[in-house]
């Protein structure tokens, strides 16, 4: 089995792959819609993207990519995010003159970050990227946030270790795919819709859950591009697609919901699953 | 007056500046923390931030930040946003080997990046920022993407004009401020709120503005730091804080959420009267 992930050997995505199934051959992708590619149209039969994390909110972007793409959502998985500043054997944080990362673990790091001293934070596109970069090109006086894993992977060593503001950071991934991943029956469903631009139009459309008992775990709200302040509503309901509340539920949302595209019905996953990247 | 703005002359946050009051005199500051602390403590009496850009979506670190800082929202403006390929004079696309702009800025001219080959294009903090490094380092293999203004400011011109992927790229700006900004009455209003974790909670706090007829025009949801998967949610009313309806729908929201601000109540702002930055 070949799983797709976005970023280098390393990367906080490439410890989701192997959770998904330790022994799949890993894919890396340089970017979200390769990994999207791979899947749709093979050589992959699953991909792993971050969706959101738990203190730096939804990656919208995958939000996104889900509605360009014909795949399906077929699981989920947390993963602990642990940064550590790495740079090279020998270096010392007094020789930092700058971090190289990912935004969002940038600001999953702020309250450290705010401790260095005339440090330049530069945002990159990849926690494990920026340790790639500074092993590649022999960096000593710069350092980069990413996973222990990356840190071991590159040759570089931890100058300060968990350095995250909040202990309880985790970040959570789809698994898309073209066919179901477990045998374990769906409960969680993804859906994506849109509303007319008229008052309490989404009353009425939680209406159709509230009323039903279906709760709504998440409700994410994104702009539909090049039409200026109309939103498409991405929600996660805890039901499967197929239980019968749900079914009609759905089909109550598609009377007046001008559009509505189901994502995927899936295994939701337990937070007790969520493991450190990298241990 | 003094006004903040987060940025090099030249951001679109200047422009945003500039528009709330031509005479004014803009502060700029280094980050968005630096315009709430300027505000806070003087020496601005206001100060802009940008919050929702209608490609990109929601700028969610000013959110956060709002929570932190004792300001309120005084108002709200929209620029049109136009992105410029810039580039030190002389210097012809076939030589660019790096682009560097904002995250969002790169974001809003993705088909436009994807048309060029072997460029690497690099994240930073600042749109007016990238062109101030181009002309400073006189970097002659390397772009900027911001504006026009921008372009002006530090002696660079277009490659390319006009790059996002969409015409009506707009951004929306809060004005914070201590005291209120013009005699036009509120007839806007900003919360946050948190709920109980419990089924059907959303639909119940949205069910005491529907059922006064008050309109959401906004709602985004942000976890919680520290407290995985729990949601702070920011919703936009139609309405000012004072009418009877709203008080007494907030007073109601207040009766079952756990905690409850008011961001602000303010004139909200006209489509009509979005301008171009540097315009």
């Amino acid at each position: 089995m070949r799983i797709a992930y976005q970023g280098e050997p390393g990367a906080f995505s490439e410890a989701a792959a192997r959770q998904v199934n330790p022994d799949a051959e890993l894919v890396p992708c340089k970017s979200f819609e390769d990994v999207f590619a791979a899947v749709e149209r093979g050589p992959a039969a699953y991909g792993v993207l971050p969706i959101e994390n738990s203190i730096g909110g939804s990656i919208h972007r995958n939000f996104d990519l889900m509605l360009e793409h014909e795949v399906s959502i077929q699981g989920e998985l947390e993963i602990r995010v642990v940064h550590h500043l790495l740079a090279l054997p020998g270096v010392t944080i007094e020789q930092v003159k700058r971090v190289y990362s990912h935004p969002q673990a940038l600001a999953q790091c702020d309250g450290f970050l705010r401790t260095l001293q005339g440090v330049e934070i530069i945002a990159t596109y990849d926690t494990a990227g920026s340790a790639k970069m500074i092993a590649d090109d022999k960096l000593t006086d710069a350092a980069a946030i990413a996973s222990a894993r990356a840190g071991e992977v590159f040759g570089l060593v931890p100058l300060r270790s968990s350095i995250q503001d909040y202990e309880g950071n985790t970040t959570r991934f789809l698994i898309i795919g073209r066919r179901p991943l477990s045998k374990t029956p769906p409960d969680k469903t993804t859906i994506v819709f849109t509303l007319g631009n008229e008052p309490g139009a989404l009353f009425k459309a939680l209406s159709v859950f509230a009323l039903r008992g279906i709760d709504l775990t998440k409700l994410e709200s994104r702009p539909i591009p090049g039409r200026k302040w109309e939103y498409l509503f991405y929600a996660d309901l805890s039901a499967a697609r197929d239980d019968l509340k749900c079914a009609r539920a759905l089909a109550h949302l598609a009377e007046f919901a001008p559009s509505l595209r189901i994502l995927g019905s899936y295994p939701s996953s337990r937070p007790a699953e969520a493991v450190e990247a990298g241990s």
